[in-house]
């Protein structure tokens, strides 16, 4: 029997992926197995990407939710002729590999999103897709649809299980994102067994009830024209997300498909060679490839490559006909920045008046998002008029027969969706020529860590405001009060974490956040307001800690962080009139001092000083900088902030004594340790 | 017109919202005075509870899931005679008031758990209910429904949009949670305005998809018996959760109803009045209840006390029926763990081989779980063949028709749901009698950090069994691998981080989180096997660190925790071959070692050592405890985990280079700082 080519393909995806976690000793073949079908119709008939320019701007987008599976994702960007290699696939999951053990889009060309942690890749993917929709209502022009991709995702029962995904696909049929486009591989497995075990909703159902489209295929393990048919009826509802649920048997043609126990084991070699039997393949070859698959890969390939050149002429005669239009475009996908935004950035003297920093961060943003930077999308999880993230220009992104905005709004209501708010913002940011700006509470951050941590590790250089950033928040009380939460952001690599002390630090930090495109930046802003100081810098937020108030011949250093910077400020003076000189540091951002020269760290924090910290979060994690610490030790309580910095001690009277205290500590020891320091 | 008194009952709860609002100038008052109509009801007809025994085994639970609405729920305990006086009320989000800005299980009598943060009262409604189902089916016997309550609880949108909640409620719907009754304030407003800008799902049909009976109110401003009808029709529905959606007006009564501003913002002075001169009440007087309403909560708190005295007659016949069963009750109750767990904690010796700290806690677990503490309901966010938290003997918990388990099963199934998981433990632990323990990966405690931070401040003693807990997990790669989350759980009060360096300590960890029934201990435990070690003590995890091998005229102390005290055993034994006698110090819980007194900790780390320590996570934090680090500052990578170590240089090499180089730093300065001194 000659074996149909996509039919050899399919199977040949297969015992590739069963041969790659057999010689990993590692990894997942069940999804890879069963999702094959459903992958191989997508890239060879549907997916718009040029294997050799995996970056250019007009591809369709794809998202392997299901990022366990990624031995799938690898071996269909060989086949299509990425660069990954022969070599590549059998270096699955070893160090230093292009095919780690689940997807990183640092790593690997083609990979669109870093997934693996459930739920982060179908809400990425809706990120992605907002991003198109909202690129094209601005680019876009009549006879030049230069955004016009289609998001195409696959995703497994875990990601449906997962909070961040409920939240994102909400969003995503709210928003009516008609060209996302997501495949559920419905398997009836999940690792600890029979999905009847923990997952008996009506998944179609939810979907509906959140406004999308929901098709069926009934046979997603040989069915590939049905496959087919219904992603063309996907992409035939424009108004509407839609997923189709493509019943699959996890770990197809193996000897131990339909069970757990293929989700995540290699299979035996025995189960490998009766498996290739069944395939018509070569039982004895390990990773291999028939020519007429290359050959069909390749095809597509092809076609790949004269969808960009249409894309690529197409953008030429735009530039020509909008030039501003086409040289933004550029711009955007460049990762650079508009001139003369650094220039708008407000500055402040300590007349004016005192502004919580979440307020000055308003006056920022005002000054640079309305007309200077349009690559903004800023959004909130419902609490805006807390977070102050809106500029006054701003308008919506809704979809226009809402009424209440159009795509090309660039104000997001994420509702009251932490979690999935810092997943579409990844999405976005993953898309190109957008930063995303998310807010909420600091203490919120981590309702949604999982995406945030995955901005980090794929160096997005996404903004979270963060206000409400202390017990300095009030009466709002210990549930909203974070304390860990710093101690959590400036332990994560590749990010910085920002906690300005009044409005020029504020317009420092944007700076900051703005010049740094690959990590994400968290601004830790007040609810309370806070003076302008004499001596704050812009500037100096590069440096992450300043000398903000110096002192002749200073007997100790007073540093802190945001809202309690002003008061060192006053415990400095107080410690004046006794006699003791006291230098103020200002520390907006940990991380940015550390990449210091020691030398600039040794002009701030000058050897045999002693050093005392002021922060109204938990003291954990100051020891590198500071001797000793005014700051939280427990949690915080409800009541208004003047009374909570004062029933937990935060104080310029606290400070003074802790600095008269440390002074004496080390008179008597007789040196003074050096801190932070490397050995 | 003489008004019924259930309608001045209502009025006045409405007009207490809008006075204590603006005595404290902040709170929410829309929520309270929406919801007042359908909590009037709920209290006074329905909630079996006991004011002047809040803990009655057998009451009703009760969670105000949007807590932001708290004042309502203070004028309830209060109406109806808890221990919330009126001057409570009038001291609403003040310092030290039993009124804080959300409620606090551990502040206020009458209040069952800690909201605030949305959608965690709904996920704890659904442990409670599932923990009422598990104890029911345990130790109610014919004729003796001692465990019989209902689970109610009123949400807002908020809570419906947040994911966490998703994940809850999909699984009261799989486990056919009957007695839970979901009172949804539909009305339409959310901070940023109207629902429609975010929220436009159809909740109603997502609840019958999750397998939830759902109802309408159509007026839920007036219509108490409507609502009282639902109720009843909610009750007679045994094997679904239900939500009755009510439709309301936020902020009833005031002149900015039906208006986002009447969410979070006192009212005016003048508003009060027209509202009370609306509601026939004096305009004039502020906190007013009129003794007809006095009166009604009297009766229906007197049925209350009928209502335990009832209970308590029912379970001391059922003691003397079932006398074993009823003091097992009693005990549980009490939070007191049976007798004889204590020795039945298995000990090690090197001989034994090496086990992945994940294995050795299966075994410690299978030694206690079975037959010996019957407390537990242990389960998993789908990876229970990864983190081993099953004992051989355990039964599902599902609902007795599904033929997959019985409600009196203690392991749950929780699906890929961490969020959703960690809040249904918070639900459980709240409800008493019960241990909580849940699984996953270490990397995911933060999709749940949520929940667990609520653990802590709610004084929880839960049990996290985190596993895969370093670089030591392997291919799964950077997504998979913490790196930053032991900064935060070290960093959060009232709470334990637990990494165990072997079995010994295993079972010390077990032991230690056993006996701390109070805060919640996160168990961070190997991938990989690691050797029962020379010197390590199950006892000694009481202490938080100790000396684990030692050495004549030691030069320097190595500390190490989890799976990397073996590194630095390896290292001390290279370091003696180099003529440098070293101490290694096991630290299984930073947290238990700040609680020992100075001299202990003198002890441990004599003053004059210098300290290297190795932990295979991000070094932050370890500033603290060492004053050279061996450790990640990166996230990790995929590959073999042997690979790993050494490319990441975390080695018993890495540990010998580093103590020489911190060994010869000291000489030359001069002195060694003592470290983790409080000035």
């Amino acid at each position: 029997m000659v074996q149909d080519v996509n039919e050899l393909a399919v199977n040949t995806i297969r015992a590739l992926a069963g041969d790659m976690t057999r010689g990993a000793n590692s990894g997942h073949p069940g999804a890879p197995m069963g999702c094959a079908p459903m992958a191989h119709v997508l890239f060879t008939q549907f997916l718009n990407v040029n294997p050799k320019n995996p970056d250019f701007i007009g591809r369709d987008r794809f998202v392997l939710s299901n990022g366990h599976g990624c031995a799938l994702q690898y071996i269909l960007l060989h086949l299509l002729g990425y660069d990954v290699s022969m070599q590549d696939l059998k270096n699955f999951r070893q160090v230093g590999s292009k095919t780690p053990g689940h997807p990183e889009a640092t790593d690997t060309p083609g990979i669109e999103v870093t997934t693996g942690p459930l739920g982060q890749g179908i809400s990425n993917a809706v990120g992605l897709a907002a991003a198109e929709a909202h690129l094209a209502a601005n680019y876009n022009r009549p006879d030049y649809p230069i955004f016009n991709n289609y998001t195409y995702t696959i995703l497994g029962d875990g990601c449906l299980q997962e909070g961040v995904a409920a939240e994102a696909v909400s969003l995503a049929g709210h928003w009516k994102l008609g060209k996302l486009i997501a495949l559920y591989d419905a398997n009836n497995i999940t690792i600890d067994g029979n999905i009847g075990n923990s997952f008996t909703e009506d998944v179609g159902k939810r979907f509906e009830a959140y406004g999308w489209h929901v098709l069926e295929v009934q046979d997603g393990n040989h069915d590939l024209p049905s496959i087919a048919k219904a992603i063309q009826e996907a992409q035939a509802v424009t108004d509407k997300p839609t997923i189709i649920k493509i019943k699959t048997t996890i770990g197809y043609g193996s000897l131990i498909e339909n069970n757990e126990k293929v989700h995540g084991s290699p299979l035996t070699d025995e189960d490998l060679v009766q498996l290739k039997k069944k395939f018509g393949l070569n039982p004895e070859e390990k990773y291999q490839v028939p020519p007429s698959v290359y050959e069909l890969y390749a095809a597509r390939a092809k076609q790949g490559q004269e969808y960009e050149n249409a894309w690529t002429a197409l953008f030429e005669k735009y530039a020509q006909a909008y030039p501003k239009e086409a040289a933004e475009v550029r711009r955007r996908f460049a990762g650079e920045l508009p001139e003369g935004w650094e220039s708008a950035l407000p500055r402040f003297t300590p007349n004016d008046a005192a502004l919580a920093t979440r307020k000055s961060s308003e006056v920022v943003l005002n000054a640079i998002a309305n007309g200077l930077i349009p690559d903004f999308t800023s959004g909130c999880a419902d609490l805006s008029t807390s977070t102050l993230n809106r500029w006054k220009t701003a308008v919506d992104f809704q979809h226009p027969s809402t009424g209440l905005g159009e795509y090309g709004g660039q104000y997001f209501r994420y509702g009251v969706r932490e979690h999935g708010m810092f997943a579409i913002m990844n999405g976005m940011a993953h898309y190109g020529g957008i930063i995303p700006i998310g807010a909420t509470f600091l203490n919120f951050l981590t309702y949604g860590w999982g995406s945030v941590r995955l901005a980090a590790l794929s160096h997005l250089g996404v903004i979270y405001i963060m206000t409400h950033d202390s017990i300095g928040l009030g009466e709002d009380g210990p549930t909203h009060q974070p304390i860990e939460i710093l101690a959590l952001t400036r332990a994560t690599p590749n990010m910085l974490t920002f906690r300005p002390g009044d409005a020029n630090e504020v317009a420092g930090t944007w700076a900051m956040a703005l010049k740094n495109r690959h990590r994400p930046a968290v601004f830790c802003l007040s609810r309370q307001p806070v003076p302008n100081l004499e001596g704050s810098s812009l500037e100096a937020v590069a440096k992450g800690a300043y000398v903000l108030q110096d002192a002749n011949d200073a007997k100790v250093v007073l540093v802190g962080t945001g809202s309690e910077v002003c008061i060192a400020v006053e415990a400095a003076k107080e410690l004046a009139a006794k006699g003791i000189p006291a230098r103020v540091v200002s520390m907006p951002c940990t991380e940015l001092y550390e990449e210091q020269p020691d030398d600039y760290k040794q002009k701030v924090f000058p050897p045999n000083l002693p050093i005392v910290s002021v922060e109204a979060l938990g003291v954990r994690g100051w020891d590198r900088y500071a001797h000793a610490h005014v700051g939280m030790k427990g949690f915080g309580a409800s009541g208004p902030y003047k009374d909570l910095y004062k029933k937990f001690n935060i104080t310029s009277e606290a400070v003074t004594a802790k600095a008269e205290k440390a002074i004496a500590h080390f008179q008597k020891l007789g040196y003074v340790p050096q801190l932070g320091v490397e050995i």
